[in-house]
């Protein structure tokens, strides 16, 4: 699981054994079971997580629905940014769809790294943008009411995915009714 | 103008006057009259802008209707980050509200800069991050349909904008009808 770690950074950027050491000397490796909470809203957030192996899911329940604001499975990052950014409180739940393993980064590493390695800080300025870029398409598919095109996102970026969680959750996370869901093309 | 853009920069990171003369070498000033287009849906992107002065907004025309993405007045930063980071054509329009004074930061430049310029590779890892945060919570409104709360953001991104532009371009970027935003609070 290490090895797609690193095969993870290196498609930005490239190391010696000695510099990968030194990088993942700033990860710390974890496992939650089905169900468990790595964050809870409410919760300070002081760090990310970098899924080596299965699946979560981050949301909020307004007025009994479910909105998944993001899925991460193998090799996807995943924390409340905005809570980790702004040092608040979490507005969101991250919990566990299958029994998962993370390498966690805390914030205090992170800045210790990004500090020490120029290429670590162009790392995760290039998954920043790519954050960026795909939550604005997100955006736009909102605003246009395009069903279709959030599914197809959905599908572009996790194609294992729908083999692995119920209808439900992905009528959750296109914020779409299961009947809706039910008449998208692909299904 | 280059005051408040040098400002801007050291909010998260500051230098000596030599090396903001180094980083603002990199960047090219240039003024667009109003209703001039900065992008075309289709054109090659290589370039993004801060805005010295004036008004921008990022759009898409879809089925005759009107999908305002982001504005960007002073002190923001904006462009199809999308087509910048994949090098494909634009995917939407940029064009001025006002006539408007930019920096331009080509993306050749920007490589330049962030490999010389370790600071200013964590300036724009910043700027990412914070711009996905503030994506991400537009994403969390539109899922909950929450027009109240994406006019609250709005207003907090930019609160004098509304003295700047028409209700029709507020609708656009709401994704809301002119009835629906004449019925929220704070109008």
């Amino acid at each position: 699981m290490v090895t797609a770690f690193r095969q993870h950074i290196e498609q930005i950027i490239s190391f010696s054994d000695a510099e990968f050491d030194f990088v993942f000397s700033h990860f710390q490796q974890k496992k939650y079971k089905k169900h468990q909470f790595l964050t809870q809203e409410g919760d300070y957030v002081n760090q990310e997580y970098f899924v080596l192996d299965g699946l979560l899911k981050a949301y909020v329940n307004r007025d009994g629905k479910l909105h998944i604001i993001q899925f991460a499975m193998e090799n996807w990052w995943i924390s409340d940014y905005q809570a980790l950014l702004y040092q608040t409180r979490a507005s969101y739940d991250i919990d566990c769809i299958e029994d998962t393993t993370v390498l966690i980064l805390t914030a205090e590493n992170k800045a210790k790294l990004c500090a020490a390695s120029h290429k670590m800080e162009h790392f995760f300025r290039q998954k920043a943008v790519s954050g960026y870029v795909a939550m604005q398409k997100r955006v736009l598919s909102f605003m246009s009411n395009d069903a279709q095109s959030r599914y197809q996102q959905l599908f572009d970026l996790y194609p294992s995915l729908f083999q692995r969680i119920p209808k439900s959750m992905i009528a959750a996370y296109l914020g779409v009714s299961r009947e809706t869901l039910s008449r998208l093309k692909l299904l």
